[in-house]
């Protein structure tokens, strides 16, 4: 079977010149006479690889000399408690704004270490929209605010940013981060699991503005310390090398794709490709409020369930795959990260109007 | 350049086979049409990948049915912490064995959950020599006794089991896991970061008794507690699914090669052979006790040290490389993992005479 065009919300889909590269490269690289994954971390093979990786997500994001770049392991959920234990302090609060399952985790996982202000929540509405900033009943002595920038299973995207004044605005960007430009000056912490949009699994960016480091108390794990980690520059203990080198190649990629206002482009017209199609007739559904939708993760239904088995089936035989729903909301999810190719989503457009026009 | 002989202590070598693997399966895994960096973990693929992987390191190690198997990420800095977190409990207080480096970094961790009684120390020896049984002043009513099994830097090893009562041994064994057999069932919890003999850097492996789970207050992270993990299958997030990959690709290349037994006898020939040369005169000289002498990292020093300097620029054109020995102790030091082939260390031995020929 050739490559099929998947629609796996995460670990998702890479660039193919990026694995067809790490694997040319995989027993040996450059001149080093070795794979990537055999390098010692301390190397000058490697430390050149971190150092053009470092400097790629600089270039792609803005990111500001007040913010530091952080190369780290445990995906989202180590960041959920990572960040009200570097950052609740004395002050003790924080705000959370709850737009879905990722956000209820990490405001369980705050609650462990300070108490937690639910800013705005659209559960009422089944997580179905993303709070306008009036909506936001923020504590202007919070230590911080934390808001899910997209929200994968339920299909919403924040198209603003937050105001927040003096409190650090925190954002999972777990599911778009450099899918879009971003003002990385207006967040304390920015924070991406690589499994969607950067890389695989494994390696987890965190952007921190400076003045947040050195913050938690010496009693939390080293490990947890944003601080330890800054000063060792992502070297406190190994870090997961290969995923890194990987993440490099996808920043490569996208900076000869035009970067991420290109992207941005890119990734709005295959969204509205598809919302279009779905909106289109009365056979297929999306949940989401119209303003509130995510460019990463379009959830729809077929409006008659008996045929989501039969919808699985045709589709993967026709090399669309990982289309099934969130085991938590059922029904249809597909991810179009930036790996995600125009014409994957203008096959599954054919298909969705094909099997229409089948069943309908 | 072809492929060098590379005795970094960790990251370190791969068995050129799985690597070659690795690449042949990047973009395209089996029938499934795509990388196995690209499956999501709950796809049938990579849990099929998982289980067999799994069942490997159950049937390499003689993991008993007492004791669960997790595939974790932050390395051993993280269980550095994680082990009191969770173990330490209404006891208080845990033996530490302190053979070096790795060992002190454990119990500084350690001391910000509980009282450590440091059981015995080779410090005043430069941590030349692993602490005999009858030395260690183990106390019956610590929570568990901690161990560094082997010491990459200072390149010493356990070659017995300490018997530690009813009182659980926990082992740091990250740098010599899988590269000889084990009594699991003597071990409360054995992990090792796997980029030593198991695979990539960026996936821990833990072996936890399994009454040992549930033991953490309900007030630490999720992702530090073990019995989450269990409870989940090393599947509460995302694991680092394509590092788990790479580590069933090796544990299948061990047992190919006879298991753990056959690996044993292997590595015991490798380092009696380099050992044996830097023992024939006194231009080489190995700071190590023999009797504690480890398989996996053989520290040396050139007696004339000014020669260092042309000792590793000759040994790295003779493709033999990452010789350096760890910058806080100097000399030369080879890592000698699994994936060293004989030949390698042939090589090294057969420069090893040549140099001192040249420069003695």
């Amino acid at each position: 079977m050739s490559r099929v065009f998947n629609f796996s919300a995460g670990p998702a889909s890479l660039p193919l010149p990026v694995l067809q590269r790490a694997a040319a490269e995989m027993a040996e690289y450059g001149s080093s006479g070795m794979s990537v994954m055999e390098m010692s971390h301390r190397g000058k093979d490697f430390l050149e690889i971190f150092r053009r990786t470092k400097q790629a997500v600089i270039d792609l994001l803005g990111v500001p000399e007040t913010h530091e770049v952080l190369f780290l392991q445990g995906g989202a959920s180590t960041q959920f408690a990572m960040v009200p234990m570097n950052l609740m302090g004395n002050v003790g609060k924080a705000d959370y704004v709850n737009t879905g399952s990722w956000s209820k985790k990490a405001i369980k996982e705050a609650k462990k270490f300070g108490a937690v202000n639910v800013a705005a929540t659209s559960e009422e509405t089944h997580f179905n929209r993303i709070p306008r900033q009036d909506e936001l009943r923020l504590d202007p002595r919070a230590a911080y605010c934390h808001i899910t920038s997209n929200n994968t299973i339920f299909g919403t995207e924040y198209h603003y940013t937050p105001e927040t004044g003096a409190v650090p605005l925190v954002a999972d960007a777990s599911s778009n981060l450099m899918s879009r430009p971003v003002d990385v000056a207006r967040y304390g912490i920015l924070y991406a699991g690589a499994q969607k949009n950067l890389g695989p699994a494994g390696v987890t960016l965190v952007i921190i503005r400076k003045d947040l480091l050195g913050r938690a108390p010496d009693t939390i794990p080293a490990m947890l310390d944003y601080r330890v980690h800054a000063d060792a520059d992502s070297m406190y203990n190994t870090p997961p090398t290969y995923a890194i080198y990987i993440l490099g190649l996808v920043c490569g990629w996208l900076q000869e794709r035009g970067g991420l206002a290109a992207m941005e482009e890119i990734n709005i017209r295959k969204a509205q490709r598809l919302y279009d199609c779905i909106d289109a007739t009365g056979f297929y559904r999306c949940p989401t409020e119209p303003a509130s939708r995510s460019r990463m993760n379009v959830p729809f239904t077929l409006v008659n369930a008996d045929l989501d088995a039969t919808f699985l089936a045709e589709a993967a035989a026709a090399g669309l795959v990982t289309l099934k729903g969130h085991r938590s909301v059922g029904g249809m999810r597909a991810s179009l990260y930036n790996a995600m190719p125009e014409e994957g989503v203008a096959a599954l457009v054919a298909f969705l109007q094909d099997f229409e026009q089948r069943h309908g």
